[in-house]
């Protein structure tokens, strides 16, 4: 069928310039001389563009038109056609010269955010923001929606998710969350953390190893601050932070990211010519980071099977007992900042997120109020006083880059990560046995049956209905997180 | 200009996918897992295929005929259209269909010349050539030519070169070699060339050092076959083969490499978007290389300079006199494999090729006579007896690559290296002193200033007679070779 051949090149093109982007995007953060920046921006801007145009192009509206007329596509094609079809109707919908002057306003934010945190200034974004605002805003208008306009933006991140969903959910999480938080017991004790990074590359290596993340289709590297990237199906590389002072933050980064790039590793090859490579959502992506770093890396079983050669590793723990070094690892404690957080606490720094984005895209809450919004909630959910804007509402990039919607993706990447687990969990009694001795392929390949292989072929719901029964629920991860840090 | 600027615009593109399709080849080379081969290979084919596409198509031509009929174009916009403009009549002659196929049967070349040269078996590799000399004198025909269907092949290498001129230079070259080769003096004292990788690594950085070779702006990383590519102007990287058995392969391989580097990093920025960026030719860029490789690199004030430091790292130095270490670095004697040779011997391996490969396309030789012709030219010049054709004709990828006009470049840069050394050293007598005292910036002042700055905006031709005032000759590098040499 030829029709269906002119539809599988088209996106084998955009996985061209996918992977040429991605490479120069990952370059440019690893390995890339520091005066090649101005013409490479230019190079991924110019590519970007040329990708962006290759999808609303009005011979792509024709070959949209074509298939939609087509009989005979198979389920997987027409899931295709789906996905694009709204992808393109929204990229449509928003007029080219709004969009470029959207661009470029939150390129300008983004260095106006980095001054206004450096600096502690929040009049130096807030205007910016206000800006970005509006076009959020009209942006909602523009795509459409039934009940909010947040649910208009959400769908770039959580397909099919809604306000309405949301709001049950989180409030029932934040709900069980801040009395298990308020009653935590007292703190634990204090051990030496530090480690040369050579040793924390040794190790970052070992523990790949042991979860089989597949070293032969991807690479570890350094950077500041650690990402996953997909530069094509087989090469899906990671990097890490080595914090001297530290070693924490390397080694359960580097599984989060290996368990991001798992996800990628085991999408079926085939679904990149459908353009239905990549995680179902952002959620259900980061499910899988939290699954192999927590679920999995902060677990007594895989702490005990790893803990002699970290003891190795690390003379200061040599006279530390398991029990100590677990509670030291899994320490959870309300705090400030959210990428510091543990994951007990995480949640609430990602509601009051939510809460407050949610009240900016509606209209009920003003730029010039936020801050103020932000540190009452602090207060209220996590107990702790906000003592800058910088280490408040300043600390996330996110909506210096437009990204209103993102962030409840966290959440729910532990909300589903839970789910998950318990089913993976209830269908196999041997999971920890499996994990005590590093017997991780019958769970990789449980995760690539279940959740992996089918990309974006099934939603967020249908995959977690597929695999759990349910709907999402909170009450997994309520159970796992009372059980591991509850009082009673 | 409206005109000029879309023509600029025309070139900016071109060079974002040129230095994603650079980016896409080096990491391929040092850092991509190897499973991500195939997929590699699709993307760097598809986007090499969109670049071409702009170069060829309709509206380019018309952007082409309307640059021709504008008034008011600057010099430089000139040289740009006429650069172009022929560029593009070699590209529109060719059918696309037989493109396409020629591509396909030199992909397929290369393998099959790999296995070959593997088993040592012409016949496994003769058909292939075969089928690639009858495209190649098809394209000749297709180019045009006056007087010598490999005229019309030189163009891609060396514009403007014709067989004519070749025959004089290498004819003369070659009377003046052969005696001088044949009356070298007996072996030197054999050294102990081994080193450790980590040490061959700092040394090659102290080098570069000293040749201000500007690593801000590049890199130095490892790979079977060294190579120089830039990314950007601002990002031009180069490779090196670290043999732990002979240190020189490293140290003079990322001169080498590093005189490519700074060519390119010394080009005009403005060029890059009238398409003029880049060398003026093959020989002109080998020319670089050669300068930084032997006429610095190999000469007695750069290693004296550089020898203690040298023995320092190699033990088995230490009691080595500088005048013996001098001997073994500038060893010259006959061989078989030219990327092995000598300065001293290297043309002779190149003015076979070029004998052989301008039969071959004129006719004068058959794909069956040629092994036969190999090895009797083998003798006849260097006095070698070729034991296999593997250490034979079956030595070098390029016929395999259908690069047929190529090897001349390798033997013309060594030309061109001479008289520009000649030239700067007769403007310049504190030229070894600066060498001696490693005092680089003022030569690459010169060098970007008479060569380097100007791009492709003069020919090969244009650019030797403003720096010497004279065309091309061999008598300079007869007169370093002889004074380096000769017994008298």
């Amino acid at each position: 069928m030829e029709l269906t051949k002119q539809w599988r090149d088209h996106f084998k093109q955009l996985r061209a310039f996918d992977e040429a982007i991605s490479l120069l995007y990952w370059d440019m953060r690893t390995q890339m001389p520091e005066q090649s920046a101005p013409l490479r921006a230019e190079t991924i801007g110019y590519l970007s563009t040329e990708a962006f145009k290759r999808q609303t192009s009005d011979s792509f509206k024709q070959l949209l038109d074509e298939m939609e007329a087509a009989n005979g596509l198979t389920a997987t094609e027409k899931r295709s056609l789906q996905v694009a079809k709204t992808q393109y109707e929204r990229n449509a919908k928003i007029p080219a010269s709004e969009y470029q002057a959207y661009v470029t306003l939150v390129s300008e934010a983004e260095t106006a955010w980095e001054k206004a945190k450096e600096q502690n200034d929040w009049g130096m974004f807030a205007p910016f923001l206000k800006k970005i605002l509006t076009y959020q805003r009209k942006f909602a208008d523009y795509f459409g929606y039934d009940a909010h306009p947040y649910d208009a933006l959400l769908y770039d991140f959580e397909p099919g998710m809604t306000v309405a969903q949301l709001d049950d959910l989180f409030e029932t999480l934040r709900d069980e969350l801040v009395p298990l938080i308020r009653n935590l017991p007292g703190g634990t004790a204090s051990l030496d953390w530090s480690m040369n990074k050579k040793a924390q590359e040794r190790i970052c290596h070992d523990w790949m190893r042991v979860v089989d993340y597949d070293l032969s289709r991807g690479r570890l590297d350094a950077t500041v601050h650690p990402f996953e990237i997909t530069i094509n199906r087989r090469d899906v590389r990671i990097t890490t932070k080595y914090d001297e002072a530290d070693f924490r933050n390397a080694l359960f980064g580097t599984m989060h990211e290996a368990g991001h790039a798992t996800y990628e590793q085991q999408i079926d090859e085939s679904l990149d010519e459908l353009g239905l490579g990549g995680g179902a959502s952002m959620g259900i992506h980061e499910s899988q980071s939290l699954f192999f770093e927590n679920f999995v890396g902060r677990s007594i079983a895989f702490l005990k099977s790893v803990y002699p050669n970290l003891q190795a590793e690390h003379h200061a723990l040599q006279d530390v007992d398991f029990e100590t070094f677990y509670a030291g690892v899994n320490e959870a404690k309300p705090s400030l900042i959210r990428i510091e957080a543990d994951e007990l606490t995480y949640s609430l720094h990602i509601i009051i997120r939510y809460e407050l984005e949610k009240a900016l895209i509606q209209g009920d809450l003003s730029v010039d109020e936020l801050p103020a919004a932000w540190n009452k909630l602090y207060k209220e959910y996590l107990g702790v006083d906000v003592p800058s804007d910088a280490k408040g509402v300043l600390q996330d990039v996110h909506w210096a880059g437009g990204s209103f919607g993102y962030f409840p993706s966290y959440a729910l990447g532990l909300i589903y990560a839970a789910q998950l687990t318990e089913s993976l969990r209830a269908e196999h009694p041997d999971f920890e046995t499996w994990i005590a001795t590093g017997e991780f392929a019958p769970i990789k390949q449980w995760l690539e049956t279940n959740v992996h292989r089918h990309g974006k072929t099934l939603t967020p719901n249908e995959l977690i209905r597929n695999v759990t029964g349910e709907d999402i629920s909170v009450r997994p991860l309520v159970r796992y997180l009372t059980s591991k840090y509850g009082t009673a």
